[in-house]
């Protein structure tokens, strides 16, 4: 059973418990509830486990803390929102030294007032691993929202920055650290142990009508594309790879290939949207006057289902599947 | 470092990040946040791990569901709020079955169907253990909204039912399972197993003028009630503690203490109250009339610190402290 199956199989069971205040539920990159008539909350949790999405040896503690919080931040910036609060659930390891734990705070803590997101409290329980289950609350208005499943045929898929750094400061971190004295190392160390959530971003797509549906790619295109696609009821062309410098430069010197880390390392934190097409161009233009970098088209959504390069070949999703160790 | 002065410094820590919104913060059974004028929401955190909080060969798959569902809803109950949904952080051991985690969110969606709480989502992880990481929100009104903090001296001090029947659950399930023959075994093991989060309780008492502070007691009182009282900035005697027949027999058998197990054990799960004295017979007459059950009282709280028994005997904090096994 892969990861995506048994998400489907958990929405299934879970579906009797969905009031009505609850506009989306499982499977989108955050669940959206109406508190009251004029407003629309968020919400998204992340797990990050010890020797699954991080080691100690590989980062400093305010990173893991930094890192952890990123990548759900990142998920409420794919909704169009902004985020309020966060609450952590901290299970630590025997013999864990409480300054590791204080200094995985300070980490969170910084990254939260720079999103202007509280840390409001959560649980600290003992745990064979060390690992940080978070979850962030986010609010956005109504018609901002944005979801993976607006993606029409003929839309523009583009993402926010160029891929594969992460996957890189992996390699750097833990699997080749002689690495580290290449003149990119220090950008890719810092995509995979500092990713930085595309929060306003986000909230300029939320406000932009010709923006279709969104996502934030945590897992690779590879994967993520899929996930929109299939959210939206459609296919998608991939014909353009945007892969980071780093990431070029790392994976030549270990011999690997560029694109693929770009397409199924995962971890770099851009987001993915869907936009109408005739609206592209300006959009695009705005992105490049409002943030400084380029908004970089990477395909077209289709109508028929499936990932595909422009060759024809399927893109195999290669992204990291949780549930392959399972049986 | 004890877990509680733990606490304290990561509150420290993040007090930065703790914008206008947030109305409490780290410390209280849930954080509280005004997301409009007329609107409070409430958030918890809570974790159970394998080999900690549970055993998957004591516990079936449905009543770890349920289990760490109902420990949030309890938090959620404790400050006089009605949950509104749920997200779930799951971390899988290598191996596990899929239909043991589907069989765990088929326990969770019950519980959530019947105290009217939605399960919006979350996430899925491979770890080295086993464990669920369950942030619940809820709603209550400005003026319902109950923290730890209101407790005058004086004031008379209940619980919502007798305590240590989950410990005595723990006995039959892990320790002692030839117990399992006793009448009592079933009570103490459903208490274990499936305690029953008291929500109906939490908004009633929500509701009441003179309720003036309460939480939950997952650690027992011995714990909790130096939680409560320390947030009061007050102190509290101990003169009666309910023992629940359950846990008396299953003592009884084992050579255990009851009143020790009450005082404890912890995972009860029901709510401690402080409630102004002239009014509690009141109170307590129509809380009989309302709920078939006695709201029991237990003792009172003083303007001296710390937490005593009658006879003046400081009441030892043996609750499990998480931090014991951290340097």
């Amino acid at each position: 059973m892969t990861e995506d199956e048994l998400i489907g199989e958990i929405r299934a069971i879970a579906a009797v418990a969905a009031p009505q205040k609850l506009l989306v539920g499982i499977g989108d990159d955050a669940a959206v509830w109406q508190p009251s008539r004029s407003h629309r909350s968020v919400i998204t949790t992340d797990a990050l486990v010890e020797g699954v999405h991080f080691t100690s040896a590989a980062m400093p503690a305010a990173d893991v803390g930094h890192r952890a919080l990123a990548s759900n931040l990142s998920d409420i910036a794919a909704m169009g929102a902004r985020p309020v609060l966060a609450t952590i659930a901290l299970s630590i390891a025997p013999g864990t030294d409480p300054a590791w734990i204080l200094d995985c705070y300070r980490g969170m803590t910084a990254l939260a007032v720079a999103s202007r997101c509280a840390i409001a409290g959560g649980d600290i329980v003992r745990a064979p691993a060390t690992s940080l289950a978070i979850t962030v609350i986010g609010e956005v208005r109504p018609s901002n929202c944005k979801l993976r499943s607006g993606m029409l045929p003929g839309d523009t898929i583009a993402v926010t920055g160029p891929l594969g750094a992460s996957r890189a400061g992996l390699a750097v971190a833990v699997e080749r650290p002689e690495l580290a004295s290449l003149p990119e190392a220090a950008d890719a160390l810092r995509a995979f142990r500092t990713p930085q959530p595309r929060l306003a971003e986000g909230a300029w797509f939320g406000a932009s009508r010709n923006v279709r549906a969104m996502m934030d790619s945590s897992d690779g295109p590879s994967t993520d594309l899929a996930r929109l696609a299939n959210a939206s009821g459609v296919g998608a062309v991939i014909d353009a790879v945007p892969v980071a410098p780093a990431a070029r430069a790392i994976a030549a010197a270990c011999g690997a290939d560029a694109e693929r880390w770009a397409l199924d390392g995962g971890e770099d934190f851009e987001l993915i949207v869907a936009v109408a097409t005739r609206a592209f161009t300006h959009l695009a233009t705005r992105f490049r006057a409002h943030f400084g970098r380029e908004l970089l088209r990477i395909g077209y959504a289709t109508e028929e289902a499936g990932v595909r390069f422009a060759s024809g070949e399927p893109v195999a999703r290669a992204g990291y599947d949780h549930l392959a160790g399972t049986r």
